[in-house]
């Protein structure tokens, strides 16, 4: 049987308490996952084999500037959770709640993989018959060209290693399909990666989608800056959410519509399990020396299982060494900082 | 009776044909508008009273790259259309198709209005409950601060003066509500138009919104800069078809379902009507001499002649001139060249 996988879990970051996390934390366990479990004790009661706590109550799941309760708060439960991955305690991170808390705990205490400029959320869209990786959606609100260009070969390694994808078409968002569209660093971006990707197999770059595409299963993985992509996931979470309202609005505004829409029900119920957000575990903190997965403060147990499942299948799968190796292959690492000592103790 | 405004039309930007834009024009002129037609009088057929044709059969609605074309083709019908309002033969521009075109045929022919930095593209979305005009869709790739806090005014000055909007809420769409969240361009245009709404009346600056709050009413105007407006807009349009197209397939998935989709269609219909694009006419393009409206190429009569109607209000309700006096209210028109004539002669 192969060597257990240590997944290092958050337990105040989940809007149902700790006890949601714990319980998550034991479904994990039954399947044959360690869990070291960051969080209050006393509120954590019993918990199974394969799980153990490490008593860490304090909470920055609220902290109005996340980021700098991060820095300031070395004994903070994520805090804890991440310095215990970026030891070797445990393999990989799970935590909840605000992304940019998520982010700067593994920037500071994991560190970003050698090569890797910036690391990136991923987030996996449920959408019908045509799933997407989206990223970034929030880790980096400003990028320059080779960014972009890393979270490409980062976002398809990903969902090759980790998610079934066999040779993932990735493409850039923009406002226009031609390879000219965009602003002048999506542009420089598209050319890079299109040059970069016809030296790997492991992807296939397809160009530039409009917002139109992205629902309608024209890539894979679908790359943008955290502004974009942020603003991108929210207007999708909006949108959708929306539609379905005014839908239920106008079947429940006659009694015809309530005998329609109540013949109906079963039926969305199935379309309603397929786009769960709490299937795909969160959000995927990429670029780092392990992985990250971060859910929604608003999953219950079984999403928080799935967070650690997908943490464990990353590193069962060793999808960041199967990233780095895809980033070499395409010539997209950084350039060693250490090969240019002089760039680094002189002041130019 | 007042005095009628002519509208210039381009017959060449609608995907069923110059015959149906000549059929919007009579619409048009039934209730009083002059319409100037520019396009291929062989294929208008008869023009009731009021519509005047005149023949320009060249089009550049298919040209790949249609701002290229509006500069190398004087002789296109856009083109000729925008030259008839920028020499005050007409009062507004009305055109279909590329947006592209559409606005480089305004910069050029009808000219940017005094003291405004650039035009933006201005898009109702009949979002059901919770209508908002989204500016810049498209015009303007990459901003400067300085063109968003115009964007801001432009915007509020359209929906008040023609949109019948009595004090919009205006907001910069970001990555979040916090004024300190987006890039540091938007950040200071946050800064900026707070400062400089405080002094106007017209509109109430609510700050930030993300995209979950674009479909929910948080604001009347959504600000952002054209190639986050792009991809907003189409995702919008791809968001909701899918999720349109999903509840229709588990509809028809079933005998129960189908029986159920049936009962609801009656009630659907009402929600299509209330969110059908036609309905406002298209996008307004603010921040010219003179107002224009670019209907989408897929439209009917129905949508092209909301778009002259449209055209038409904004003559008659004086937009143009209203909002340049909220711009300068608020101190946000560019300070005239002519004011430092060093500036532009002496190189520094």
């Amino acid at each position: 049987m192969a060597e257990p996988v240590t997944v290092a879990v958050d337990a105040n970051g989940a809007d149902l308490g700790p006890r949601e996390v714990a319980a998550a934390a034991a479904i994990a366990a039954a399947r044959g996952t360690r869990v070291l479990l960051f969080g209050p004790a006393a509120e954590l009661g019993d918990v199974p084999d394969g799980v153990r706590v490490v008593d860490a109550p304090v909470s920055i799941a609220k902290a109005p500037d996340p980021v700098a309760a991060v820095r300031s708060t070395p004994e903070a439960s994520i805090v804890r959770a991440a310095r215990a991955v970026g030891a070797g305690e445990a393999d990989a991170l799970v935590c909840g709640g605000a992304t940019g808390a998520a982010v700067a705990a593994g920037v500071f205490n994991i560190k970003r993989a050698r090569g890797v400029y910036r690391p990136a959320l991923a987030l996996p869209l449920p959408i019908p018959g045509a799933p997407i990786l989206l990223l970034d959606v929030g880790a980096n609100v400003e990028v320059r060209p080779e960014h972009l260009v890393q979270f490409a070969f980062m976002g398809a390694a990903f969902g090759r290693a980790v998610l079934g994808l066999d040779r993932p078409r990735v493409a850039l968002l923009s406002n226009g399909e031609e390879p000219t569209r965009g602003t002048p660093d999506l542009v420089e971006a598209h050319e890079e990666i299109a040059a970069r990707a016809a030296g790997v197999s492991d992807l296939d770059f397809v160009g530039n989608v409009e917002g139109t595409q992205v629902t309608e299963g024209a890539a894979d993985v679908v790359v943008t800056d955290g502004f974009t992509g942020n603003v991108a996931l929210k207007l999708i979470e909006g949108v959708s959410g929306t539609v379905l309202r005014a839908i239920r609005d106008v079947a429940t505004s006659s009694a015809r519509g309530k005998v329609g829409g109540a013949l109906l029900r079963p039926a969305l119920r199935g379309l309603r399990d397929q786009i769960d957000p709490e299937g795909p575990g969160g959000a995927y903190l990429l670029g780092l020396r392990r992985i990250g997965v971060v859910h929604h403060g608003r999953f219950t147990r079984y999403g928080i299982s799935q967070a650690i499942a997908v943490a464990e299948r990353g590193v069962r799968e060793r999808a960041v060494e199967r990233t780095l190796a895809v980033l070499e292959a395409a010539g997209a690492l950084r350039r060693s900082v250490s090969a240019s000592p002089a760039s680094v103790s002189t002041p130019s």
